[in-house]
């Protein structure tokens, strides 16, 4: 069976949609981040890294990162892509997500992460909300004309979900991005993500 | 036929290794970063973000991020793990390396980035570089008793190179990294890492 370490409202959401659509029994593990439960020695042995999204597989060894967690359901549960090419650009877009869009917002909502003086933490906070949307205007524009990131629904759509309720809740003006905003009220008429946003406490 | 957009001593280089022993013909696209050849309106059109890697497959798409581009090149040269798991894995390390190891550098080499204010610069710097350095002693430790990042050698081992000639251009104490060193010695006398690092004037 699968376990998935997730925190209420993080990037792990992308996962937790995924397992709840998969119909498989899995084990979710929800963390308190505020209370510091993924810095314990034994969340540590299972992410070095102390952070969310982790997935235990069934033979008890953890994966981490997005970029390896979010393929891997995929292919498991039948939504990714087949061929070679639609695959390159599923990870494309998954890497652009983890490398460009998360820690854009990153900078803005852990700016400790990025300086060593908290004086800069106000300039870096106010660039990393701008870069962020900057390109959630970017994602809106891949969503011209296309009811799914890629040609059908995938993994790319519950991950692609995080960073609009992201954007909701740090106040930028997402009604605006007509095509992100349109599959964002798709995304939600989805029975699993409304259970995931009922136990995730998310309402935007 | 492959085209490859890269410049010198930039992530691009496992790409361009890659395809150097490959024994496939391909069109390397050098860059001037420098000189701003990326944010040329021609080159935004094959990667709207200007940076480099861009790989022009042979139908004439362009695929952008290393997170794609690597696993793709991987599966067409057969230097990709084979099965699921190892591949989940080999995803878990590139999404580590591009959207942990790689950023943190980026804000000791780019701080204008991240910060809206310059006078933040200098603790932006401080902080990545020694974020920079911790994630290479993470990697020092993933190759303890191994030859190569994964279980045989695969683009992992290109990758994982370019954060090393990173940190000893950054001045980093890498002889220390006594695991990473014999990594990066093992690839030195790889052929086409020699005639790479003589094209883009890599000297470590």
């Amino acid at each position: 069976m699968l376990t998935l370490y997730y925190a209420p409202g993080a990037c792990s959401m992308a996962a937790h949609i995924i397992l709840e659509e998969s119909g498989e029994t899995y084990e979710p593990r929800k963390m308190d981040l505020a209370k510091g439960e993924q810095k314990t020695p034994e969340y540590m042995k299972i992410h070095p890294m102390g952070r969310v999204p982790a997935l235990k597989l069934d033979d008890g060894e953890c994966l981490t990162e997005n970029t390896a967690i979010l393929p891997y359901l995929g292919k498991r549960f039948n939504v990714w892509p087949a061929d070679l090419k639609a695959e390159a650009r599923a990870h494309s877009l998954i890497g652009f997500l983890a490398a460009s869009v998360h820690p854009a917002h990153a900078h803005f909502n852990r700016p400790e992460r990025y300086a060593t003086d908290q004086a800069a933490f106000p300039a870096i906070k106010e660039q990393g909300l701008k870069s962020f949307h900057g390109y959630l205007k970017e994602l809106d524009g891949k969503l011209a004309g296309k009811e799914w990131f890629s040609d059908k629904y995938s993994v790319l759509d519950p991950y692609g979900l995080v960073f609009y309720v992201w954007g909701v809740r740090r106040g930028l003006p997402m009604p605006e991005l007509k095509n992100y905003t349109a599959f964002k009220d798709r995304m939600a008429k989805r029975e699993a993500v409304g259970k995931v946003w009922e136990d995730e406490k998310v309402s935007i």
